[in-house]
């Protein structure tokens, strides 16, 4: 039998999800610049290519993500970030193309970030709440796997923030403080 | 603060792991080839890169592998494959350089390949065992993630390897029935 040249995945199907800036109200720093954008658009901030799989302990998740490259305000494009449902759940990341920051804090306010370059992969200990940014003028494509059973707790994030925030000053990123950030 | 310009890895140390001929005395087809070459060196077929983290639940494992480019007699290259100690653990790989094939394949008999190239991800669910293969004339490298507490079982690929075995033929790869292959 000759080898079937398939191009990949064994099992499932994908699934992609988008994420306009609608769908971020309020996240980012900069209220005024958010509202004059939405005015005359809903920008795509990122989407994400998953795998339709069982949300049980043994089985993973995966996706690929895109943050697209652009700023509300000064503050760079950035995914929602989230806590896992599952508190000691952990997470892996592995840059595929373009540069961004990972962003990574836990509710006792431990807060840390790493550069995410293509090859540069990046683990997220348990109960550490993590959120990716293109810190880049291209598309930040990075590669993300998780336990099937740590599902997803964005709410905290949606009410507190990260205790840091990403902007870029003089054509640099820089982590600034946010000053609505507040311990669960 | 300005932003920290780190290489990565928020927590782990690395720990590299090299599979020699001689590891896995047995494992290829052609036994004559094998010894033939072990007379006068023992070739590195593969070597992997790992993270050391906790063997838990909610945490997961990942690692780098490199497949050497090489045949023993007709057979590429390949890495030991194994089952996972916990039998429904699942497993994420993701090509990054050169290209290979997937064999994978249940205690029951079944049995899928898939070709891996850069990008191309394969998910392998619970109870499935895999082995990765260097189809290619360069390195072939590809990246990996698997529950935290999935473990290894090589015992049972070791006793009976697997159904097919990937070979060259004619320059190009061909999946050949493996003679020795026995359900468990």
């Amino acid at each position: 039998m000759r080898l079937d040249f398939k191009t990949g995945e064994l099992a499932p199907r994908d699934r992609t999800n988008i994420r306009k800036l609608s769908d971020m109200k309020g996240m980012f720093l900069d209220a005024r610049a958010e509202l004059f954008i939405l005015e005359t658009e809903n920008p795509v901030i990122y989407s994400f290519q998953e795998k339709i799989l069982p949300e049980e302990s043994g089985h993973l998740q995966l996706a690929i993500t895109t943050i697209h490259p652009g700023k509300i305000g000064d503050e760079y494009f950035m995914t929602k970030g989230h806590y896992h449902r599952r508190p000691d759940a952990s997470e892996v990341y592995l840059g595929l193309e373009g540069q961004g920051c990972l962003l990574t804090q836990t509710v006792e306010g431990d807060f840390e970030s790493i550069v995410i370059k293509p090859g540069v992969s990046a683990y997220i200990p348990p109960c550490w709440g993590h959120r990716m940014v293109n810190t880049g003028s291209t598309p930040f494509v990075f590669f993300a796997v998780y336990p099937g059973d740590a599902g997803h707790n964005y709410g905290d994030i949606e009410r507190t923030g990260f205790a840091k925030i990403l902007i870029e000053k003089d054509g640099k990123p820089l982590l600034i403080d946010n000053p609505r950030w507040k311990k669960i």
